[in-house]
């Protein structure tokens, strides 16, 4: 819960269309929503939801979601995640794919709160790692990761092989 | 299957002893294995392996393993792996967490072989990216990576969560 009384929930299938909404205001704000290649369809195929009749459990997926909902009802944000895994610890961890607040909804520390809601999950199941990724020009982020303790892995950079290299790879 | 009749297949539970050693070669490699927290009995609990009566299917876990297997049939490397996701796809993709080939069976192609297996599950599976990390200064990694296809995310940088600062911003 964050100070205001804002709630975090796990977003079910019926919080599909919000979620969508969501992914095109981020990229909207990143200013890359020709990048944006989800539909409602597919979110609905690959998303984790708790099962309608036991929210303890979840459905097949591969990332989960948690909205967080304003003391006055709106949709306030999301964080969007999955499970990684550690070969050094061999226990899973939390990688946080997009976190995301309505700019309407901003200096009320629901950012906190989610990341607080996710550390809190990697650390009841055992898990030693909250990870995720920061654009290198973006400072003031930055700035406020450092500030809850999170160390830059400056020594590694990321590798991708996507698109006609994947395809052609897969194919050889 | 590598060019010289190596095979490549899911390790089973029966495998962890091998996994653990695998894991306790890269480290030594990289001359960490003291970063080196994993167990056999973690790795039991915590990886995927196919189910016995149905090789399709797989238990419940964070993470899968391929062992590629030499002619002469020594297990010669593996690739540990689990399923990421894109909110910009809406998705899901393979995040390779170990690639390692034993010393002795090296310049045998083992390393491509293992890639290619995951690039081949990425289409199979509907997903668009394989990816993974490099530290930076491993410039003979880095180039044989650009000679597949890959392109560095250089725009972007890792932040970890763990520890103390993991354990006190979940109490907080």
């Amino acid at each position: 819960m964050a100070s205001d009384g804002a709630t975090i929930r796990h977003a079910t299938r019926e919080d599909v269309s919000t979620i969508y909404a969501l992914i095109h205001e981020l990229a909207s704000y990143e200013k890359a929503t020709d990048s944006v290649k989800a539909t409602e369809e597919l979110l609905s195929k690959t998303l984790s939801f708790p099962e309608s009749n036991d929210s303890s459990k979840f459905t097949p997926g591969f990332a989960k979601t948690y909205l967080i909902v304003a003391p006055e009802g709106g949709i306030a944000g999301m964080a969007l995640y999955f499970y990684n895994y550690s070969t050094w610890t061999a226990v899973p961890g939390i990688y946080l794919e997009d976190l995301f607040v309505r700019p309407e909804y901003r200096k009320r520390g629901y950012g906190k709160a989610l990341i607080k809601k996710l550390a809190q999950e990697v650390v009841s199941m055992g898990g030693q790692r909250l990870e995720w990724s920061c654009l290198t020009w973006n400072t003031p982020s930055l700035e406020f990761y450092a500030s809850l303790g999170a160390v830059r892995k400056d020594a590694w950079v990321g590798l991708r092989l996507d698109g006609d290299a994947l395809n052609k790879y897969a194919e050889s």
